[in-house]
């Protein structure tokens, strides 16, 4: 495998492929998510799913498809998706009657009305809650959704940015400013519990500038990690949207006073992307790491023996020390395929990221011990039989902890406060990782030096301090630090 | 609401509506799944993802498009789906130079190639399997998608058939034919054993006919339930595709004697469909009646009192009972809004299927009694309160027996043998159901019946009884009875 001081981004799209997690389709843009990813996938949907519907969220359906004419109506929103869409004209085929065998689009199959493949789902949602909402008594209305959206993408990477992707997006609607708010940030907060808990991934918490807002939204949250690469990834995005889809699908609501008044809205999602961000946060040369709590296999045991004898008397204990550990809720593979030798799987395992390996070998047994390796550390240790399970415990506990101290560790070392823009593009030249430097607020000093320098305001952490200041490339005055990166 | 004897058609779009399952969306065809339909899909997708799982199957995510020249790989395939396709031919929309604020299809974003969005998905994963197969070592590959479907249907409803549906499709390879048939009945069965033991629908298990069978399909088994009108509805299909796919998309394996084969395929699916066969099936003319394994919510708890103190009183015995049955892993709602009286309360859940309604009521608690409901009986009875955990237990479990034996008795009453053609068109106009007659095999007679009366052949019952007879429409000589009904 390639390491990832030679080339990082190879390193990325060799692991997504040798540990089998996704691949490119014959389709533009678009992957095959394969089971080991999808797996992975699962495990982060059913997490989750928990939180949202813990916070008393509840999952629906909506189309894929949105007419043309609800997808123009609010013009922000169109404006910033309408040049990545896919869009349906027909629908029917007919025999080429040139070329026998072969099919061609009727053109009498031409629809009045075009039908954009959903980049995200406003549009018809908001003109379906139309008809759900008359009085304040019908909110909040707290959906989710599972679903696949089309994003247009000219230069795609698996999991990181797809034409077609995998995610979820949430859409509130409330009868209060203060309520919406409240939920954006909610969902944000849960975003970045999960990053942290599950994926022991740290992220920061923050605003976008207005120029990196959803579009038509009024405020994004969002969270940011960083990659070993020192780039940034945003992991999700939660939206207030005002009452600017109220407006353009004129979904109003009596309050108890009997008064009219437009309904408020959020919206958040994450993707399939966070498989990309889980991949470039842990893993190694060697291949993926996998936190304990999103590893589709949490233990992997294989036995190491001469002959059918010790097979037998080795995979007995294999047996039991499986049932042992899947007794408690963890999920254990015992690989007693006899077509690879021991050294293969130990690579095999290693490359797909498994927190920990038992090695029940004839010879320990002697000393009723078996060989257990972390996969973070790679390092190995020597185990008694009656402790096993116990152990085993304790182990992924640890990893799950220290992935996310070394990420921690690595993220806090590359935030890098610079007071200059020489200083600015040197860092980002020769360290990376974010910079934390004053802006003047202006949309326009943002574009010149995401212009000049690729790097890209990530966020205005919410935790800032408010520091007076002058902007790094402007010179104008500035009262707080803001994060630039270079992002994914 | 309309009652089924009314207009059977009308009951049920007023069900579906009514109860908060779905609803129509501005998109043709399209329709919202709400979130007390979609719970129901939720539930019925754990049962089946588990049954799946634990037949070694995996989950995987293959793309919503299909090139055009992949779709046409398999002719008989192609030409199945091609007159009802959506198809995606444009990537962008710009501003309307003539129309402010409205968008167009920018006529210089035309793909080369044209994409389907897929119908079904054969075509993209049978070629992508040509890459995960050399030798039999890589076989068998088990695999399901749970995904969006569309097919451009010309007439709609809710749930039975619409543009879009959710569904899983499970997609298989192996190194023989024995192996694949093996696997397409196995599914088929496993489609069975979820209709009856979690919908408590009975089906028939058997064999399309040749004219009823998949495109592209060597076979195709099925299950089909009777709903109360007399019309039968097919909820599931399972595949032998023989090595159709394999030599579409010249996928051949290495036996271990090294020589090379084309790969025996399968593929299987149940959709959204299910729960318009689940609605049909047990519901009443109050509304919906849900078995106890897919209901939402299974016990529903109404407080009746008077008055602050009352509530109280009322409250801490109701919770106290949520808890209880909430603790052995069921679902319960204690709905102690104020909005509305028990009594619209009561309607609600009738409306709405909840299995069980247990009401508090102060003047049951001075004699230490609850009244528990059953949704499939409308039957009441007073239960003491240290039992009710007991009873709520055996209550869900006579309901789903119940539901399962009801329909069982109705399905079985309406098999009607038939031996002359005039029969047939008699039972069929006045009785309906499923009509057992002889029939020739041959495509034309069956293609006749069905023009004359609408009625097709659902299936070749598994556990036919081979019998000599004449066929009911041609005379000719005929070895089994086969399985007619006008359908969904």
């Amino acid at each position: 495998m390639t390491s990832r001081k030679e080339d990082y981004s190879k390193w990325y799209n060799e692991i997504v492929v040798k540990a089998d997690l996704a691949e490119n389709s014959s389709v533009r843009g678009c992957m095959v998510i394969k089971p080991y990813g999808y797996a992975i996938w699962e495990k982060m949907q059913a997490e989750l799913d928990r939180m949202f519907k813990s916070t008393g969220h509840q999952n629906a359906y909506f189309p894929l498809f949105v007419p043309k004419s609800l997808f123009e109506a609010e013009e922000k929103n169109a404006e910033g998706f309408a040049k990545e869409c896919a869009i349906v004209t027909h629908y029917r085929l007919k025999n080429d009657k040139a070329n026998k065998g072969k099919l061609i689009v009727d053109p009498e199959a031409k629809l009045e009305e075009e039908l954009i493949v959903r980049p995200t789902s406003e549009a018809i949602i908001w003109n379906t809650f139309k008809n759900w909402i008359q009085s304040y008594r019908d909110l909040p209305i707290l959906i989710n959704q599972w679903a696949n959206v089309v994003r247009w993408e000219m230069r795609t990477r698996l999991f990181l940015r797809t034409s077609e992707f995998l995610w979820q997006e949430g859409h509130t609607a409330h009868s209060t400013e203060k309520e919406a708010i409240f939920e954006a940030k909610q969902m944000n907060d849960i975003y970045a519990e999960f990053s942290e808990k599950y994926m022991a991934m740290p992220v920061i918490k923050g605003n976008k500038s207005e120029s990196e807002r959803f579009a038509g939204a009024l405020d994004t949250y969002c969270i940011e990690a960083l990659m070993q690469d020192g780039k940034a990834l945003q992991a999700g995005t939660s939206h207030y949207l005002g009452q600017n889809f109220a407006k353009a699908f004129n979904v109003k609501y009596a309050n108890k006073e009997g008064k009219l008044d437009y309904v408020w809205a959020t919206s958040w999602g994450v993707s399939t992307r966070l498989i990309g961000a889980l991949i470039m946060t842990h893993s190694d040369d060697k291949g993926l790491i996998l936190p304990p709590k999103l590893a589709p296999i949490q233990v992997v045991i294989i036995p190491v023996y001469k002959g059918e004898e010790e097979f037998k008397s080795v995979s007995e204990v294999a047996v039991k020390i499986k049932n042992e550990i899947e007794s408690k809720g963890l999920s254990v593979k015992f690989d007693d395929s006899d077509n690879f030798k021991p050294g293969f799987k130990f690579n095999e395992y290693e490359l797909k990221g498994v927190p920990i390996r038992i090695v029940v070998g004839s010879r320990d047994l002697k000393n009723n011990i078996v060989e257990l390796s972390r996969r973070d550390t790679l390092v190995k240790s020597s185990i008694k039989l009656q402790e096993v399970s116990k152990v085993v415990d304790e182990t992924l506990l640890d990893i799950q902890k220290c992935l996310y101290d070394k990420a921690l560790v690595f993220r806090n070392k590359n935030i890098t406060k610079v007071d200059s823009f020489s200083e600015f593009q040197d860092i980002l030249d020769n360290k990376g990782g974010f910079i934390s430097a004053h802006w003047d607020g202006t949309a326009q000093t943002e574009e010149t030096i995401k212009m000049k320098t690729k790097a890209s305001i990530r966020c205005i952490p919410h935790n800032n301090i408010k520091e007076n200041g002058v902007c790094v490339y402007s010179g104008k005055p500035s009262f707080q630090r803001v994060l630039f990166a270079k992002a994914y």
